[in-house]
């Protein structure tokens, strides 16, 4: 790839795919060639001569997108949802045939709470209790969020695998369920509150100490540098990686 | 009452009592006359010239106690649970006559505790949506904290007062009660770490802005100061005081 | 003055001008009847019978507009900077000649950081240490903020007539002044982080306890609640008010 | 090593040794099989059969201790400060003639506080900003901490390294040095607070987005862990490992 990396974006309409839009434009190694909305041609994307291609559409498109781009050896960095096993798994065997080109599928661009993930995960062993905390604005409709309850299973498995004993809890009587839910055996707790966007904060506690490891996301911005990471990075990374945490070199 | 003030401490062997005579001891202002454990008779009240009796003894000699210190003039700062409406009625038609006499029944001696539910319940009409988080160390045997739960009752009384609806939650599915308990229409999450003693946290949110009140207690010596504020406050104050905060000026 | 609230905004333009007027036409119990920019003559707050102006100008516009409308029996509330000693004086004469008028100088709109100053400020005189913590986003140019040092101010005014002595420092080596600034004999430490808006924490500490008040504006709508709360109650304030903790009844 | 470990503590009469003796007494995998206090011979180590000495003495007593334990094939694991460079060295060349032992010096063995040091020198290079503030109690007589400081310096590095920009600051005016000390780029801040033992905070900040690392340390027990895990890991260490950091995995 060159110095100056050529960039197209599809969803380029939706709200994060207009945050993307601003993001690469404002990037000094970057060139957007090409935006796309529903009604463009994918052929847009080879006459443009785009090298990366940033999928923020819909599941109904996204997979579409990406084997288009892959058959014409272009890379690109996909944070549409909807990617089943099985079309991972499709887009896999097809990535043999196009060794050279990389696929990143991300679930999560917001590389603070993909690091507070992994911390905590990394921290886990070494101390006898641990919970997680979620905050979000109450527009939410499910809980916990799926960022806290993924948390919480890489925590479990990681203490599983060092051979922690579960969190002691003493608790025998608990009026209404303030305890939280139990995923994997780790306690989650979720709070809803207007003025906040999307925060989580891990709780790691021993004798005497605590270790705390909080993530805030205050607006849609702060997934652009995750986007921007995968577009420098997916090149070096033929074949398809899950999750922008293999790009964080932790 | 003289510039330095007699004290007297029951339940001076207990852990809580210990911390009493230490406290008393250290300060300028007060006279440590003395001590009873269990074994004393409550004469050595009056013997010692006691103006102040303190009270950290267990719920089925508190109330003899009191009543013994009331009827000889002596104020009392009264740390043991176990007051009953109905024994706090009797007290109060007993300090009726002997209306110079001040008796202070305070639940908590933790001045940061109070004045954290106290300020939270100040400022909950102003924010749309409020919650609560209590930590303990994990071999507390009942969830929520009583603490938290008198905060939250408090909170809601306060909005209800002042006409605020409850806090908005659009939450649909929640896997596991990650929500928490809902008391009087406030929910409160509790944690339980190794490591932390007792902490509170209450988070106010609105538009674009938040406010948290924490208060964390890392030794019982924390109560010690709101010990002293009693017995240097408990004269001034004839009659049945029920809680600190009466003292506070708040 | 009627159940709806007829509201003229002078600074219609400005960007909490911008905002006040989205949140006065989001009140039920509001109207607004004119919005002037510098090029409207201020008849316009006479001809569109408005019962409160919202000044949100400049510095040079200011006393023009609030001496008007006080003039024309219009009450005032006022968010604009600039406002001297003198020009406060001179403003509280000419509301003799105008008894039923209020007007309400509010240097801060936020109800948030307005209750953590005051609660803080209320705390103070119970705990042995204080110290204060702002935190803005990078491109503010003025350290520690208005706000902290103010908070620092009523804070140590706070102690010094409670008779609380100074907050104890061993401090004998500090490379590179780490212990922040000393407002009143208070420290106050500036913390400047891409991301953030505005950020107040007041940190007071005791033997084996802390109590933490902390207050995030994330967004310039957080003032918003401040703006209407100052037109609902402006009315019934006759006379000059400075400070919009006055109207909270703290 | 056999399954159970053999442990001797030198300086077992000061505080640090004191919980040690504890610590490895509670220990399953671990016997206490000597404590020396200075009066002891070191001939107690090879007598008891010790496999790690754990060295929790002084600095003029420390390298001989070491010295001995490598000579007689006993692992050491030392938390006592004054290891300088020159020290360091000299005892390099003596592992050289023993080969199957390993030694660690351990200048901190909180292990949550080198884990918030290590994970915040991680996260560095992907935020715009990044300032530490540490909490201690106000009888420390130094400031910043040296965990605070060791801390900016591993940021600063890591930031070098990745070719990342100092964090933006527009500061103009600084009132009193809120801004706080410079500690290779990083800004520290340090708190004196009455309650607190020591804590240590690291903020990063980025477009929308916060990520908070903390470590607060409550009690002397909380380097009990990092004790015992040396004593574990000491042996499949050969030759001189100097930071606890080295035996974390990270």
């Amino acid at each position: 790839m060159a110095d100056v990396v050529k960039v197209a974006i599809a969803g380029a309409a939706g709200r994060m795919g207009a945050e993307a839009v601003k993001a690469v434009e404002g990037a000094d190694d970057m060139e957007l060639v090409a935006t796309l909305t529903r009604e463009d041609s994918l052929e847009k994307l080879v006459t443009s001569g785009a090298e990366v291609l940033v999928d923020l559409t819909v599941p109904s498109s996204t997979e579409a997108n990406v084997h288009f781009a892959v058959e014409h050896g272009i890379h690109a960095v996909v944070g549409t949802t909807g990617w089943s096993e099985e079309k991972l798994e499709t887009l896999r065997k097809k990535l043999e045939d196009h060794p050279e080109v990389g696929v990143l599928i991300a679930p999560n661009f917001a590389i603070g709470a993909i690091l507070a993930t992994e911390f905590a995960a990394k921290a886990a062993r070494y101390f006898e209790s641990v919970e997680v905390i979620e905050m979000h604005h109450p527009n939410k409709v499910d809980a916990p969020s799926g960022t806290a309850a993924h948390t919480a299973s890489k925590i479990a498995a990681a203490r599983a695998e060092a051979g922690v004993a579960a969190s002691p809890d003493a608790t025998e009587t608990d009026q209404g369920g303030s305890r939280g839910a139990d995923v994997d055996g780790v306690r989650v707790h979720a709070v809803r509150l207007r003025g906040l966007t999307a925060s989580q904060e891990i709780l790691l506690g021993d004798q005497g100490q605590q270790l705390v490891i909080r993530h805030d996301s205050f607006d849609r911005v702060s997934f652009m540098p995750g986007v921007l990471l995968g577009v420098r990075e997916v090149a070096k990374h033929p074949g398809l990686t899950h999750g922008l945490d293999h790009y964080l070199g932790l």
